[in-house]
C-alpha cells in the first residue's frame, strides 16, 4: 500500500511535517539542545511507525531502515532548531501538515498491518499508533502527559481512518482500488481532525470528574 | 504452558483485573478522556506481555495478536471509565483480583520464556517483566515514578513465582506436572503480594538514604 | 566485531561501569528501593543495546541473553545500592568508567549494525543509540528530561566515535584492522567525553532561546 509514488510522497509530506511539529514543540516545551531538538524532531516522525513494526515483527522497521524518511525527519527537525521563533507565524499551516500526517500515518499503518496478516481490530490499533505513537514517545521524553491521552481530538480521526481502511479491505474494495479508497480514509480523518481542531472539541471525561478548563489546542505533533 | 483452558481462563482475569486497576489509577491521577483511560487499562493490562515477547523475539507479540485478550482488557477500561466513582467501593477486590494477575502473569510469563530457550536468569526476568512491565509504561505515560520500583512488595513476588516455575522445570517437575506446578507457583506468588499488602511491608531502601513516610499501599495495577 | 576477547572485557567493563552510575544517578534522584536501584542499574546498562537489538530486529537481544552482560549489570547496581554514600568520593573514576562506556558502547553497536547490513546512517545512529539509550530509559523512568537531550556532550562524542567506525569500514580498513580502528575510534569518542565535561561544554542551543544556568555537568551514566 505504501508503493505507488503519489503514497509515497504523501508519507514523506507527512514525515516532514511531524518532525518540524515535534521538533518545535519540543523547542518551547523543554530546555534542549540541537541533539535533544533534532532528535526529537526525528522521533515524532517515524517514532510510530518503528512502534507499528515492531509489534508486527517487521524488523528492522521500514522508516528506519529507509534513509530517505530519516533524511526528510532530520531535515526537520534541523529546521526547526533554526528558525524556532520565526515558525510561529505558521502554526496554522504546521498544523495543517500535522493533520495530514496524522491521516496518512494512519492509513499506510494499517494498510500494512493488514498487508502482514494481523486482524481487523489489530490492524485498527496499529493505524491509531503509526499516527500518534511518535508524539506520545517524544511527549514522555520532554514529562509531558502526552496530550493525546488526554485533550483534543487526535487518536479518534487517526482510528476512524484505519477502521475506513479495515471496512474497504473486508469488503473487498481495496484490491480494486487501493489507492482512492486510501486517500478517502486520509481525507476523512483529516477533515474530523480539523474540526475538532477548529472547534476545539475534547473527547468525553470519564463522568463525575471535574472538567478542567483545558482548552489545549493539542497542537503538538504526532 | 498457556494451552490448558483452565490457564487460558486465568489469564484473561488477569487481564481483566490489570485493565481495571490500571485504568482506574490513570482516572484517579491524571485528567485523561475515554481514549486516554481505556488506552491506558488497555497497556497496563498488555503491555508486560508484549515486553516480553519482544525480548523473545516472539513477534507478533501473543497477547496482542489474541482478540480475546484485547477485548478483555477493552472491557476492562471501559468500565473503569464508566464506573469510576462506583468502584471505588471495591478497592479490596480489586486488589485480589490485581494480585492474581500478577501471580498468573509471573507463572506463565516464566513458562513461555522457558518455552522459548531462554536461560534460567532470563526466563524469571521476563516472568516478573510480564507481571510489572504493562503498568510501568502506565505510570510513565502518567507522569509517576513507577510504583513498582519504589514502594510495597510488587516486584518480589513475581520474581519468587517466576523463580518457582524456573525450579520446577530445572528439575523435571513441570513435565509431570505443569498446571499443578504453576498454579502452585502462582498461589505463592499471590501470597506474598497479600501479605505485602496488608501489612503494608517495603523492600529494603539504600542504606543511610532516609525513609520517607510513603505508606503507599502500592495496590495500583501491574 | 564483539568476538575478540579484548573488546568482550572492556565491553564487560563499560557495562558494570554504567551499571554502577545508572543505579547511583537513581539512588540520589527518586526514592527507590532495592529492586528500583537495581532495576534501573541494569537498565541503564543495558538498556542501549537491547534498543539496538530491537531495532536491528536481532532477537532476543544479545545483552540480553548473555548471562554475563546481566550479572555484571546487576553487581554494579548491587554495588552501588550499598555504598551509594560511599561511592560519592569516586565521582572522578565512575566519570571515567562511564565515558570508557560510551564509547565502547557507541563502537562496538555501530560495528554491530554493520555486520547485520543496515545503511550507514543508520549504523551511526544505532551506535550512538548503544551509548546513550540505556540512560535515557533510566532518566524516563525516574522523571527527569533525558540529560542526553539537554546538557553536556554525551551524544556527540558517541555519534563521532560511530561514524569513524562506520567510514573506516566503508574505507575497506576494518577488514584488516577491525579492533585497533574499533579502540582508535573509541579513544576519539573518549577524549571528546572527558574533553567536554572537564570544560563543561554544551551542544548548541537553539537561537533566541534563553540560556539557563544550567552546568550541569552531565555525567549520569548512558
Amino acid at each position: 500500500m505504501s508503493d505507488p509514488p503519489v503514497l509515497l510522497v504523501l508519507d514523506l509530506a507527512g514525515t516532514f511535517a511531524f518532525a518540524l511539529n515535534g521538533a518545535l514543540t519540543a523547542v518551547r516545551t523543554a530546555h534542549l539542545d540541537i541533539v535533544g531538538v533534532i532528535t526529537l524532531g526525528m522521533i515524532t516522525a517515524v517514532g510510530g511507525g518503528i512502534i507499528r513494526d515492531v509489534l508486527l515483527g517487521a524488523l528492522p522497521p521500514a522508516t528506519f531502515v529507509d534513509w530517505r524518511y530519516l533524511a526528510v525527519a532530520a531535515g526537520g527537525g534541523l529546521i526547526a532548531f533554526l528558525f524556532s521563533r520565526g515558525l510561529d507565524r505558521f502554526t496554522r499551516l504546521i498544523d495543517l501538515l500535522d493533520a495530514a500526517g496524522l491521516s496518512l500515518f494512519a492509513v499506510t499503518g494499517a494498510g500494512k498491518a493488514l498487508e502482514l496478516g494481523v486482524g481487523p481490530a489489530q490492524a485498527i490499533i496499529l493505524g491509531a499508533v503509526t499516527g500518534v505513537g511518535g508524539g506520545t514517545v517524544r511527549d514522555v521524553l520532554i514529562q509531558r502527559v502526552p496530550s493525546v491521552l488526554s485533550s483534543g481530538l487526535y487518536a479518534i480521526p487517526a482510528l476512524v481512518g484505519a477502521a475506513l481502511v479495515v471496512a474497504a479491505e473486508s469488503g473487498g474494495i481495496s484490491t480494486l482500488l487501493g489507492v482512492p479508497v486510501a486517500l478517502g480514509a486520509a481525507v476523512v480523518c483529516f477533515l474530523i481532525r480539523m474540526v475538532g481542531l477548529h472547534f476545539e472539541i475534547d473527547a468525553p471525561k470519564p463522568p463525575g470528574i471535574e472538567h478542567e478548563g483545558s482548552g489545549a489546542s493539542g497542537n503538538d505533533g504526532g
